[in-house]
């Protein structure tokens, strides 16, 4: 049971987390905070907090979990702003999409990494944002990775475990690194290439036709191209290295491709597409399509 | 009212066209044809079609509308099979994603494009294929775009027309030219990019993690990349030069994007960012998600 939460950035991600956590009972009192008194506001009309500050240090307060759900520029300057007003038992987490950058981040701005911090992200969202966009069962059935090191407290960990498990998720643990390829691969790399089309899209003459005629697969393809750009910025720029990578790699199976047309080498082709058809639904629709 | 239907290619494609037409009242008999006989027994079993024959010049004798809807690849081979025995009122559609390959082909089985022949191609599909997936409901609301050439009988298009509307489409006429453009740039590249992604993915040495921690919007963008393989061969190779026109538009767009993330330029990102998802949002959303 959390006696009182904060959560730092009152959006989808830590909306959805609140409203979860209070239809479990798993929560005393959430207090909000972030930059602008009318979202928080929004945020306690549709009764996902009880009260906020715009001051994170007034709204950490006294709370023994506090989770920092703003995007990842702004990390550093919130846990700067918060650390000197946490209680003694507070356990913090985030919800960041790169965690080697969040690491930084806090290395940066406290000069080590605190073990009562658990980095931490849920492998949920949609491409919607903001409060409005947030419901109870965003994580039910989801993936929440915790990327602990070392020295993090166990206590604080499984604090945090229990958290996402009240709000309905698995939680699974891995390094840093591993998570951050993961998630470059499986999702900053299709964001970058959803962002790259629609735009490529936008920018030629004929744009309305195009989009006028765009089907039903193509708008599968491109939800995630509706997604917040300040949050894929940060993102982009957050998880750089293991995210270059990926777009080398994809690059290189794109080239493949795009000879393999060029020659009219329909073998080549057939054999990628057998070997991704195969792989996509050996993997991704097991049982959730 | 159409007498006597012949559908040659009983899938997804041909087997819901069946279905919305019977379904509609607008068809006497439908008579399938195609390659194997225990598929096209299905699509008896099913209530699809009413009887059906392996040998397409067999099930083309007596019907007045011809729907050809096998891959782009095999169209020639089958026009030459069907045309000594058509009725000599009969007129003839396709269903090909890439009309400047179905009207070459054409040409090159019969020497010139017939009167009675009018290009089409409904935009409408899932990644399933097979008449099993089939539905009567696939085409409404859906586009079905005619590409008539300059002397193609108005009266063969009106009545290709009339069979789409009946279906629940709606039908509109363009140049064969724009068709394959716009067609590569909303339907063909989305394809291509989502089977080099799942590609590269799946030959990573770390692709059982990746796909496990795969998410929505993973599976929401790679959706596609399930789709038949010899079908998407045949459209790449058929659509090749807009095709390829198209990916070299797309790599100059992702390689901006990829200097941007090299350079740390969070403005460049911002802005492509912000202008793909305000363009999505207009064209795409416009009422329909």
């Amino acid at each position: 049971m959390i006696r009182r939460l904060a959560i730092i950035g009152v959006g989808l991600i830590g909306g959805s987390l609140a409203r979860a956590l209070r239809a479990a009972g798993a929560v005393g009192e959430v207090v909000g905070s972030g930059r602008r008194a009318e979202h928080l506001q929004q945020a306690v009309d549709l009764g996902v907090i009880d009260r906020f500050s715009t001051d994170p240090a007034a709204a950490v307060t006294g709370a023994d979990l506090i989770v920092v759900a703003v995007p990842l520029g702004a990390m550093g300057e919130v846990f700067r702003a918060i650390v000197p007003h946490l209680a003694a038992d507070a356990v913090v987490t985030d919800v960041g999409s790169a965690k080697a950058a969040v690491v930084t981040a806090l290395r940066e701005a406290l000069g080590e990494v605190p073990d009562w911090f658990v980095p931490g992200h849920p492998i949920a969202g949609t491409e919607r944002s903001g409060v409005a966009a947030s419901f109870a069962e965003l994580f039910q059935g989801r993936r929440v990775i915790l990327t602990p090191l070392a020295h993090t407290d166990p206590q604080a960990v499984a604090r945090v475990r229990a958290m996402w498990q009240h709000a309905g998720a698995e939680v699974v643990e891995m390094g840093v690194e591993l998570h951050d390829e993961v998630l470059a691969a499986t999702s900053h790399l299709p964001h970058v290439l959803a962002f790259a089309l629609v735009d490529s899209l936008a920018r030629m003459h004929e744009h309305n036709e195009i989009f006028t005629y765009a089907a039903g697969g193509f708008r599968d393809f491109t939800r995630i191209a509706s997604s917040d750009p300040v949050m894929w910025r940060d993102i982009c720029l957050a998880n750089r290295a293991a995210l270059l990578d990926m777009i080398e790699r994809f690059n290189r199976d794109l080239g493949e491709m795009t000879r393999a047309i060029e020659d009219g080498d329909g073998d080549a082709l057939l054999e990628i597409f057998s070997r991704a058809k195969q792989a996509r639904d050996e993997h991704v629709l097991r049982g959730e399509e």
